[in-house]
């Protein structure tokens, strides 16, 4: 339950099976929901959800492939939460509402031109244009993570090759450091599988070459993603949110240089790369919440 | 001069020579336009003055670096067009401009979301989203013939390497044109320094196999470069506009098709490349008064 001015007075958890029909699902949340506000005073009104969801669009308010549950359908999420809840239900898929929750609660509040980057186990973003988030005329605008930036590169999940996200996520850098512990015939107990992006991290911060060289070069491909990006829509400030950027200085400083580097010179020494504002554990509470108070502006 | 409805009513022709001062082709041009006025009756009131020019910056209504002209500093070209007429200004670059022309007096009248992109010495684009032309924070934004698609590729301009405009521009195919002519030793009188794309469109529809070939390369790069376009802004159609987009099916067939197979599932089959629909030799004046028009509304 989160306020005008992003202040989070409720939080709630609730476990998900991917065998859960949405139905079911969406009955269970707007159940709680309830209860939450049954137990607060009268005063508060309850002006709308948002929800943040992998693949959700905004215009049709439905996820697609719902990449966590085994959902075969499209399913109407916007319209079977006003079945239950009856309040205004805007959705748009998780990046987009954090970009949202950057310009309304975070760093990005005077800023009318940005992109929002989540380096995760995928790359996701948000891209904010005159003020406005970009939701394209599909509501699938702002997909950087599957620009090609190597032809004939690693191999994406979306079925093509060479995707900034193969390169710049905590896959990528995964995928890298994996690499370069082959190449370098170094004896590991490294486990993709296993391991987060932070095993790598901590080896870097350590000063172990392949974990150095690792940063260096995930800081290269996003860059190169990035240079190209600023030619779309002039962002003045990028901001980088998730795991992958909670790495610090060891991504950023790299990054920056070969940032200004590859950049066209009408570009150069005016475009800032930020780690976002939001708390990160509140970023995706306070990005959903803002898809709510933005429409209410 | 250009009515609400994209009427040209008066049209006018000056040449400039590199060698004039900002401040005389200013004033040479203000002089014009105000015996066209005088000449007129008294019920036309001039609005405003729409410039589109190479580097023109909407926000600060300058031209710096103009590619044509022997010009040093940085021009304020509103201001000194406001000296001279009194009226308000507005400039942008060409590509801009036209695009906003498209929007107000061409194909895209109920489009929001597009690329606009001209094809001419080099790449120029201008980006409309949520029915607004993107500018970006500093009136830079939709320079999508400097996105890096080869990384070490050709030599661009900009100074740096695989820009999509050494690739799909009039200068492009020439040069891929007489990359192909040499690697299959065939002797041409083709000199890229007399011709224009023309030739290699005419040795094309009589069937010269490298002429074929490089549409098809170009088609193959411009498809490269508007893929990874679409996962910007999402645009529901890409308008192609000057000398090369004349080029019609030989251009747009494999382009479409490359385009097709380079995107990314979401978006298939739901995007469609068109032609612009100004008219060729109307188009610079149209977009440029549209830059008063689309302020007007």
């Amino acid at each position: 339950l989160v306020d005008k001015e992003g202040i989070i007075h409720v939080r709630g958890r609730i476990d998900t099976s991917p065998n859960l029909s949405p139905e079911n699902l969406i009955e269970v949340i707007s159940t709680e929901i309830k209860k939450v506000l049954h137990s607060l005073s009268n005063q508060v009104v309850l002006k709308g959800v948002g929800i943040g969801a992998p693949n959700g669009n905004y215009f049709t308010g439905t996820v697609k492939f719902a990449p966590n549950m085994n959902w075969k359908e499209e399913v109407k999420v916007t319209k079977l939460f006003y079945k239950n809840i009856g309040v205004k239900t805007v959705l748009t898929n998780d990046a987009n509402a954090a970009a949202l929750g950057e310009m309304l609660f975070g760093k990005a509040k005077n800023i009318r031109d940005f992109l929002f980057i989540t380096l995760g186990t995928g790359l996701g973003s948000g891209i904010v244009a005159n003020g406005q988030l970009i939701y394209g005329h599909d509501g699938f605008a702002g997909e950087l993570g599957h620009v090609v930036i190597v032809q004939n590169g690693r191999k994406c999940g979306c079925g093509r090759q060479g995707c900034l996200e193969t390169y710049a996520s905590a896959t990528g850098i995964k995928k890298t450091y994996q690499e370069l512990l082959t190449v370098n015939n170094v004896s590991s107990d490294f486990n993709p599988e296993v391991h987060g992006s932070i095993y790598i991290y901590e080896k870097a911060i350590r000063g172990e070459k392949e974990a150095i060289e690792a940063f260096d070069y995930t800081a290269r491909m996003l860059a190169l993603g990035l240079s190209n990006s600023v030619a779309y829509t002039s962002p003045q400030v990028i901001y980088l949110f998730g795991g992958l950027s909670q790495a610090g200085e060891i991504l950023l400083k790299p990054l920056r240089a070969y940032f200004e580097e590859y950049l066209l010179n009408i570009y150069r020494n005016k475009i800032s790369i930020e780690i976002s504002g939001l708390p990160h554990s509140d970023a995706a509470i306070l990005g959903a919440a803002s898809l709510i108070w933005n429409e209410d502006n």
